[in-house]
This record gives C-alpha cells, structure tokens and sequence, in this order.
C-alpha cells in the first residue's frame, strides 16, 4: 500500500509550524492584551447545530461523520431505506448525527446559547482552531485551515468595533505587512436595498456586491437583473459603486450622505462609520465591501495587503443576534473579526518577511563516539539543556563525517564532540557550524558561547 | 431548538485552556530541550491509512467521515447496493474514504513513510494534537482527546530509551507530581510465550497480562486457559507474575533470569533493561508490565502517579517497524513515549498542584463613564497595553456598581477609572481588587503598581 495524504490536507514539519506559531503568537499576544480570553469547542458538533446555517452552499461543504454500529444487521435495513431522506437533509439521524465544524462563530453561539446563565456580559473570546470544508481543494484553499476570531458578545457599543480595527492595525504593524483596512457597515447596504431594490432584496444584493472584485461591475450589475432589480435600480447601485474611484474617505462619506442619507438606516450606517473613523482614521471606507455572509447587520470589515495579490486575510463584522438561532430569548449583539492564518502566512512567505531565524533557542548536536562514553554523554546533555538550549544526543556511534553531515542536514548551530582527549582533558571540542570555527575548552565555556549566540 | 454539545465532547474556556497550557508547555519544554521537533497531521486521514491497524475493536472506534455529493442521484443507487458491504470493512470508497485519526502513531507513520527520502535520520519528532475515538464516553474518557507522544525512529540505540525516560522524569519533577516509572521490555515476554505458551502467543499474552490490574490474577490466568495455555504453562506463568511482590529491582532481574535468562530472547530483554536502568535507577522494573499494542517489540515504559488513583498517566515502547505497513523496505526502528494529558490534567486537579496564579499577566479593567471619555479611555488602554498588561476597555457606559461586579466576576487584579476628576487633574483613580486599596495618582504610577503585582 502507498501511503497518501486526504487531497486538500497538509502535514506540517517543524518549519512551518514555527512559522505559524510566529503569526499566531503575535496575533494571540494583541487578543490577549486587549482583554480576550481563549475558548477551544470539539472538532466536530451535532448535525443539527451546523446545518442550514451557512446556506445551501455551505450546507453541502459540511463533513458529516457517519454514526457507529451501523454494521448491526437490525439497523442495516432502516439505513438503506433511509439513505435518500437522510442525504438530502431530511435528517432523522439512521447514518449521521455529527459534522466537523464549518467555521468557529457558530459553534461559538452555540457555546453562548447553552452557557448563557453563567457568562459575565460583555463576553470577549478569542478562538484559534481547525475548521474543515469539502470545497474543491486548490492553490490557496484547503479542505482543513485554522481559523483566528476574536468576538466580543453582549454590547451594542461602537468601541467594540474601534478596539477590534486597533488589534488589525497593530497585528499587521508587528508582522512588519503593510495592509489596507477597508470598513462598511450593512446599514448603508439595507438602505440601498430600500430604496431602489424588490422587496428583502438585501441579502441579494449583498451576494452580488461582494463578488465585485472577482467577476467586474458589468456581471455584478446582470446579477441583480437577474434578481429583479429594475434598471432605475440599477443606475443606482452604479452610482453607488461608483464611490469606489473616489480618493478619500471625506468624499466618499458626502457622496453616499447626498444618496442615502435620507433613509433612516442609510443616515445611523454613516453615522456609525464616521464614529468609528473618528477614533480610527487609518481605516478606508469601501462602500463596495459587502461580505458575504448572512448575519452581519452593522460595521463590516475586511484586509488586504497592499503588495501582494492574494484578496482577503482578514474579515468581520456585527451581527445582532446570533445566539436566536439557538433558542435564546435574549438577543446578544456581538461583533468580530478574524484572520485568514494560511493566507497571511503566504503574503509572509511571498514578500520574505517571517524573521531570518525563526526559532530564537540555540541548538547543539552532541556527537557520539561509542557506548563507552554514554555516561559523560548524557551529563554533558543534561548541563547543556539546564542552560536552556536544545541538545541532541546523536543516538548512535556512526562514522563521525555522517554525524556531521547530519548536524548540517538538519541545521543546528554547534556540534560537541566528546572523546579521549577531551575526557583526559576535562575539556569538549565546540564547533560553529555557521562559521567553522573549531576549538577546546571547558564545557561551561562552551554552554556560555553556545548561549550567546 | 435547544443547544447542546455532542456526547464525550468538551468546550475548554479559559481557565481550563491556561491550566492545560501549563501542562502542555512544561511537556513541549522537554521535548524541544531534548532536541525533538514538532509536526503536525490532519484531523483526518484516508481510510484505508487507518483501518487493521487497531485490531477489531479498534476499527471500530474509528470516526469515519461520510463522502460528500452522495446526495446525487447518480450515487444512490450503488451507494444503496454497496451500504452493507461498505460498513463491515469491505469498502469501496463510495461511502466512506476519509476518517479522523485514532491515534498520532500511525499518522506519524504514515508521514515518515511518505517522506522517507526527505527525512534525516534519526528523526526526532514531537506532536501534540487531537484524535477521536468512538468509545462509550465515562468518567475520564472522552471522544476527542490530547495525545501528546515523542518518537525516536531510525535508531536502535538503547540511548533513545535512557533519554526517553528522563524526559518522564523531568515533565514530573516540573510538574511537581510525584510518579513510579516502570519500565519492562516486550523480549522478556516473548520468552515467557516461547518457554511455557501455544505457539505464537505472545499477543494473547500480553493482552492478558495487560489486564492484570484490572482484573486480577485469578482472571488473567482463566483467560490464558481459554486461549490454550496448558496448565503447566499456567504455573510459569504465575511464577513470572509473582515477580510483582518483589520489592527491588535486582531482586526482580534475579529471579526472572533463573526462570528465562537461558532463553535468548529472555537474555536479550534482561540485558537492555539492565543498560537502561544503569543510566536511570530511578525506574521501577514491572515485568506484569506488557502494554496492549501490537506493535512494541522491546523497552515498555508507563507512568502512574503515586498519590492520586487514576491508572496510567503516560506509556509508550519500542517498535522494530511500523512503515512497513506502508510498503516501506528499508525498517525504521523506533521508540517513543506517550503523556496522558487529560488524566494528567485530572491528577493535578485532585491533587491540588496547579499553581495558583496560573497566567503570570495582570489583567485591569478600565471602567466606562459614557462616550465624551472615549479618546481619553483608547489612549489610557493603549499604554496600559504598551506595559504588557491585559486591558479590557468595558465597551457601555453602565452603572459604576454593574462595573465592579463584573470586575469581580472575571477576576481581573485591578480597576482604573477615569471621570471628570481624573481629567482635570491628569490622574487615574486605580483600586486593587485584591486587597481594596484605592487612591488616584498619574496613569504612569498606576501602570508601575499594576506591573509591579
């Protein structure tokens, strides 16, 4: 048998999780200091908390784990009658009770939905773990990826959404990647919607928007004829997104107050805006930014970096009421944003920007010249390690030119090498493998200039 | 709908996460010191990586993952055909071909088998992941779970085992819980099967004694009977158990030697316990020791804590070949170790030896007195932050007292407030929350006493 790896699924060695651990440190440490506290929810959930929750689309990317026991002949029988019921979302959980999870905000309302009695409001979570769609892998898109929120639940206030733009703008500052920090807030959309789309067109529109970057202006603008937008409508949504090709955010905001400030949720969006812009003026206003989801109802966000193509690495939004989905009689506003990890680590990779030397511990090979020298060996190990730096034993008494061959190989700093001589000697060979240098001296002499390094 | 989390499945909040993260970052200290690095698999694998590598009831614990697009019209029907066949192992892939992982073992294996080319040797690998097991959940055992295993592979050398074990030294002593070590080796059972058992019975062997502290003696030796163990085999077999009542180690090599050193399985077993114990008397031989898996083949390692009953906390072993089940011809020998991360967890719980304090950063609440503060309130936060000190801006003007209490709630160390006094004279009033001190100084002084705590 060949082994294989599922398609759309990676292995990660040790150099690409230090790379990871050096963005999601840096992202963690802001979260942290900005008053978020971590929760981590099961890989998979029940079917029936996922399901119809991400649209029809989503739907069909959930992985759905099929139940135990099925082989039990007593329950064959219903199964294969069940089958086409079961698959196609009239569910009566005969073959599949439980799913991976899709994204990490509805697991999240769940999380609140059932605990909501015994949670201190505002509650402020952040959440880094491995999400899972059965999308068509490609360049770019896995079918398992980390995904990075921070959430704040239980407060309406507009703060929220400046604390969040803060931690993008510091993120970004702290992984040395310039980025542009685009804001829009769904109310300006709705008023849009109202005044020249059918009725409950605003998710349609939506929908359309949010693809502008990738299909262009005239697709968009079939989409919505499509959806049964009249061309007086149409000229409007031009109009609209003709505020793309203004320069400054000023402008931009006059623009949209002469077409929609005169409709309630068009003027409270653009007050909003202007709040938030107030505290936050790196941000860009992007009336085209739509975002594709359901939920959001107030501010959404998104990034991009300014030199590297590679559209979105982090999005969010304010969403009224998630947790209703679950029952709960109180509505619990919220707001979050995320960050797209395997994304941002190729915009890292792309522009050569993750730091020369990722790891900051020294690490030394100690060479091994027989079994007669194990004792000595394994003492020499444990005061190297006591001084913090990684050390590893070479395992057996191989040529010595392999051992070194070995230590470039996997490049560690130093080799030690510990034989006659030097137990006569009371002394170790050090030698710096990143610039040849080659000498004796006593072991603590060496542990000193191994830790200087 | 009511929420509700899927049976044997747990959400982590904070506190359990730092506690948890306590554990793991002592045990990643250890490893890396060592000079191990990590990797990291998918949650999921091909099925067929996965199945007959568990025994029986194995395969049947694992979660498999429902293929996608069955729902097609096109599928059902052979789906509907194939569902009985497909369930009872014979599987082709039309319902099923993915599968979350059981273990990190075969995972790993799979992963050095498909690099084999690419990789150094010896490799020296660390992973700390989930995997997913269908077991009836109970006290303790859970259906998504930590492991959090160290492997050794291209190495034969006994010194992997001698660094392996005080790697379980070291994790304890820094973990402050006292624990017994035993060790025993798989050759010593291999010549307690080829002197007194059936041939080829050094599984049922060791299933059997593995069972021994579950069942006890009575039981293990009616099982051996049923698997055609004669009744003289039977006495050796208790004579070698009896071993157990032995208080020291050489007391236990002595008599294991009368009754197998002539075997030279048993020989072979008796020396390389006797080279790791020369390096490591810390270890406790247990020749009752035998670990359920297949595939160990010398050194058996297991930790249990002394003072808290809960059964292991840690195992693992050497294996002579685990890529050969992926058609790799070159054999890999390998020896790795396992730590129980959740039991550890429930050890430290009990035993009360988490430490008190267990996130070593202040945390500060700034309290909210309405919106004319909030350029005021973004620049206090932002230098409290700057000092490295968790800061939680509350986002609504709500009443002082519902401030205090969620301060309290949420455990922060300290509250700042900043009202029309503060402003005019460019103070902060800062209260402990420990100990009810309360005074108004300058915000620098305010952020000295917080870094100070």
């Amino acid at each position: 048998m060949k082994p294989a790896i599922p398609q759309g699924t990676r292995d990660f060695d040790a150099t690409t999780i230090y790379k990871r651990a050096y963005i999601l440190d840096i992202i963690k440490e802001q979260f942290v200091l900005h008053g978020f506290e971590p929760l981590e929810t099961p890989a998979f959930e029940r079917l029936e908390t996922l399901m119809g929750k991400y649209g029809e689309e989503g739907d069909k990317l959930i992985f759905k784990i099929l139940n135990n026991g099925l082989d039990k002949k007593e329950n064959l029988d219903a199964v294969r009658q069940n089958f086409e019921n079961v698959l196609s979302g009239k569910n009566d959980g005969k073959i599949t009770q439980r799913a991976l999870k899709y994204d990490l905000t509805i697991p999240f309302a769940r999380y609140v939905a059932m605990n909501y009695g015994k949670l201190a409001m505002p509650l402020k979570r952040f959440q880094i773990q491995n999400v899972w769609r059965a999308d068509r892998p490609q360049k770019g898109r896995y079918r398992e990826f980390t995904q990075c929120d921070a959430d704040i639940v239980g407060s309406a206030s507009l703060l929220n959404e400046i604390e969040l733009a803060n931690i993008y703008k510091s993120v970004f500052e702290k992984l040395n990647t310039p980025v542009e920090i685009c804001i829009n807030n769904r109310k300006v959309l709705t008023a849009l919607s109202d005044l020249c789309g059918p009725e409950n067109a605003m998710t349609d529109l939506a929908i359309a928007i949010d693809k502008l970057d990738k299909i262009g202006l005239e697709k968009v603008l079939e989409e919505l004829r499509k959806r049964n937008f009249s061309e007086d409508a149409i000229s409007i949504v031009e109009e609209y997104l003709s505020t793309q090709n203004l320069q400054s955010n000023e402008e931009k905001i006059e623009k949209i107050t002469a077409l929609l400030g005169d409709i309630e949720q068009g003027k409270e969006g653009i007050q909003e805006l202007q709040t938030v812009l107030d505290s936050c003026p790196y941000l860009n206003i992007d009336f085209t930014l739509a975002r594709g989801l359901d939920y959001y109802t107030g501010s959404i966000f998104e990034v991009k970096p300014t030199d590297v193509k590679i559209g979105s690495i982090g999005g969010g939004g304010r969403y009224d009421d998630l947790t209703s989905l679950f029952g709960l009689k109180d509505s619990v506003a919220g707001v979050g944003i995320s960050f797209g990890v395997d994304r941002i680590y190729d915009v890292l990779e792309e522009s050569n920007r993750f730091p020369e030397k990722i790891s900051d511990r020294p690490s030394v090979l100690l060479a091994n010249f027989g079994n007669e020298y194990n004792t000595d060996l394994l003492k020499i190990a444990k005061q190297v390690r006591n001084a913090n730096i990684s050390c590893t034993l070479f395992p057996d008494a191989k040529k010595i030119d392999k051992q070194f061959k070995y230590a470039n190989r996997k490049g560690f700093d130093f080799i030690l090498l510990f034989g006659d001589d030097e137990k006569e000697k009371n002394t170790v060979q050090i030698k710096n493998l990143d610039n040849g240098e080659q000498f004796n001296c006593p072991l603590k002499e060496a542990i000193e200039i191994i830790s200087k390094t």
